[in-house]
This record gives structure tokens, C-alpha cells and sequence, in this order.
């Protein structure tokens, strides 16, 4: 248990699959938005904050900016996790943070932070509704 | 100018990406249905049946079956050029088929086939819409 | 346990990822040929024979030929089984097929089969080192 | 004709595939940095600099570090307009800036930066070969 303010982790495991590997010979780094993804799924889930029910009641988390720092590839067939979490909620925005490490040895391999903005299904910015905001938010601290 | 009962096939130009090449440092094998459906969209598009018009008013082309054979690899930054051609229009169902060839030499790399159903937005079976199944019937005879 | 003729079965459990799902707001056709990668490379593991070994030793497995049939479309969040089995092995070829199930209803949704072929570092068709193939042979009967 | 000291900019047209939408209805965020590719691919070999030449010669411009602004989604069948610069070079990297635009209205899609780190087979940091380098150079002035 935890009694600082640190906000709350959830790791996702993910193996690095054949068809994510490039020529290069490791995963393509296209493909650490989508363990990005993955990971906040799985991390807002565990928050009590489903991502498939908030697509289902006509609400989105469009994604408005991207930073990834790629520190060592991953490879072919590797066990990843990756850990994810709330950085700030605001009203209509939510940020998540990222790292990615190597399953076994926590080498830190990735880390990156996502900025979301609330879509309706016109596409127009809104709210966040507020049972998942309030989940959310209670994810982003301890 | 053909007068025999070919179906008439249009070619759509791409350069092999790099995220679409795998660790074997060639093409990876599920991304020839990626360029399947752009040689597709393209062919119907020139036949006067806008796919993204189709998905507009309710309509898609759900994939029902696929058959794909590989001849040869394709590398990256290769022009490869998708072949495709109309094979069968009946009142709910489509057939495609495909040949992909090296752009310069014409070396056969990929021949395919795939069946597509109607579907509503509900996910129900349905009838071609009329304009867009004429549409393709034309591109099935020359 | 059995002692039928069947060939052993392994069962993979994916979720399916947002980034896997199209504009029809299902899962892109394309993606259960990784799906079906993810139960083979799964399948070969358990049975000793690790694709990641093959690779790194210099040899890889070509999809030659690949069929799919799909029954019913999965969604964002999903958990499929991916269950692959080993039908015929050559010499320097091997066929798996695969049924891609609804993970809590067993409801079947794609089936396929794929074929692979032997090759080398140069490209070049070979025999399928023989340690690799004896693994893989046990996992064809029960 | 340019005789400030703007870096030279080649726009790389792209259609998105059907293949690249997700659920939102729109292009999934992850595929930008794939037209990234595609675009600083272009850029390199419109300066004299093949990167699969590079790529050939033994060497890999391997990303370290992505920043991406998502302005306004991009659509199945959109023309994008992939417009990639030389930011800055150095002995052992570079960085690249991109904005992508709808090619017909030239609305402002996407905005983003990359920076590559040259590595050998080994996956060691190394110098960037010197025609290669000199070639990208050309690319970052007038």
C-alpha cells in the first residue's frame, strides 16, 4: 500500500508480435502508441472506467498529442510491460504517462505521454461524462 | 480496346512502407489484404462505385472469405502494382480477384481472391445497394 | 487426455486493441492473419519449438498460402481464443489451421488455414532444420 | 524559387486506407507516424539519400524520440498531403519535422517531429555515412 500522492499504476503484459517487427529487425516504433494504448485500456478498466463502454455511449478520447522517447528496441517475441498512468483530468482532457519495460529484467525500454480530448459522436469537443471522469480521476492520485 | 469477356482490371501503384515490413526483412504477409482493399476501393471507384460513398449511406462490404497466395516476396520501397478485377456480383455478395506484380518487371508476387456480403449498419445481411452493385456488374464484363 | 488421431490444440487468449478495429467498428479483416500468427508462434512454443529459435538460427517459415473464413465479426475489447493446430508437415513444409472463437461464448467466428514454406537466410527453399520438425511433428498426432 | 534559409520541403501524397480507420470512424492516431515514414522516405530520396540504400549498406536511422499534434482527424479515401523537412543534422543524427494536410483544402491535419540516431548491424551508435549525410545536409538549407 501506498501512502503518497503518486498517482496509480497498472501494467499490462504484452508479447511483441511477428508482424509489429520491422526490417530492422525489432518492433516498429509505430507500434508503442498502440502497447500505449493498450495499456491505458487496460489501466482505465482496472479504474472502473471502461474505454468500450464510454466508445458504446457515443463519447470518444480523440488523441491531441503524442511523445514517445525510445530508449532500447524491443524484440520479436519479448515480453513487454507496459505501465501506464493519469497524469492530469481536466473537465474535456485527460493525459496518461507511459513506460515501457522489459517484462523480466524492468529494462526501461519506451516512455511517452498521451493528451486526450472528449469527442462526441459529431466530433465535437465536450465534457467528459462524468462517471468516468470521476473514475478516472480517482486513479490519478493514491 | 478489349472485346472479349474479360472483367476489366484496374492497377493501383504502392511503394512497400517500411512499417509493412517484417523482421524476415520483407513485406509482411497480412498487409497484402491491406493492399487487396486499396486495389479494390480504386477498381470501384473508377467503375463509378465510390466505396466511401457505400460506407456513407449505411452500406459495407463485409469480408466473408479470403484466399491468398504468395509467390514472392516484396521488399521495401518496392513499387508493386494491385491488380484488381471483379469476379462475381450476385444480390448480396461480391467476389474480387487480385494479382499484385513487381511494378517494373511485372514478376508475379501475390494472387488472391475475396468474397464480401452487404451489410446495414446493424450488421444484418442485406441487398447490394442498386447503383452501386450496376456499377460493379459493368466492371464484371468488358 | 486423448487418444484420438486429432493433432494437438493450443489456445492463445488476445484481446482484441482499438487500433485492430475499422470504420465498420469491428476488427479489420486483415488482422486475424496476426491473430493466426500469435496462435501459431503460441502453438510451436509449447510444443518445443520455439519460432524465435528458427529465426535467430537463420531460417524462417514463408506464408505461402492462406484461406479464411469469417463467420462473425469481433469488436474493440474482445477476448477471441485463438485456438492453431499443426495439419501436415514436410520436409520443407508445413501447414497449421487455426478457429478463432468468442473466448467466454465459444462462438466460432474465423476459421483458416496457412502454409508455409522452409527458407533460409538467402531466401533460398530448404529443409526444416530437423530438431524444429520433429516438434513440430509430435504436435500433428495426439 | 526560395533564396531564404528555409529547409527544403517535398509533400508526399497519400491516400488513407480503409485499413488505417478505426472505430472512430477516423484515421487511427498510430498511422501518422507511418506516413511520417512515408514522407521523410520521400524527402531523402528526392535529396539523393535512399534510405533503402542506407538501409542496405548495413545502417538504420533508428527513431529516438516522436512528438505528434493532432489538429483535426484525417478520413477513409482523404487525400493527405505528407509534408516532410530536414530539421537539423548532426554527425550521428537527425531530426525531421512533418505537417500533414488535407492535399485539397490544405487544412492543417497533423504536425509532428522525429529524431533518428544512426546505428550499425549491431545496434551501436555510429557516425552517419558521409554521402548519406552530406545529401540530408543539402535538404536543411535553401
Amino acid at each position: 500500500m501506498s501512502n503518497s500522492n503518486e498517482p496509480r499504476m497498472v501494467e499490462t503484459l504484452l508479447r511483441v508480435r511477428f508482424a509489429e517487427t520491422d526490417a530492422m529487425g525489432i518492433a516498429h516504433h509505430a507500434n508503442y502508441l498502440v502497447y500505449f494504448e493498450a495499456g491505458r485500456v487496460e489501466l482505465s478498466r482496472q479504474g472502473g472506467a471502461s474505454y468500450a463502454d464510454l466508445e458504446a455511449s457515443g463519447f470518444s478520447l480523440a488523441v491531441s498529442e503524442v511523445e514517445i522517447r525510445y530508449i532500447a528496441p524491443a524484440q520479436f517475441d519479448q515480453w513487454i510491460g507496459v505501465q501506464a498512468q493519469v497524469e492530469d483530468v481536466r473537465s474535456r482532457s485527460v493525459r496518461f504517462s507511459y513506460q515501457i519495460v522489459d517484462a523480466e529484467t524492468q529494462q526501461l525500454l519506451v516512455t511517452g505521454r498521451t493528451k486526450h480530448i472528449c469527442v462526441n459522436r459529431d466530433g465535437e469537443v465536450c465534457r467528459i461524462p462524468d462517471g468516468w471522469r470521476k473514475a478516472i480521476e480517482k486513479l490519478s492520485v493514491s
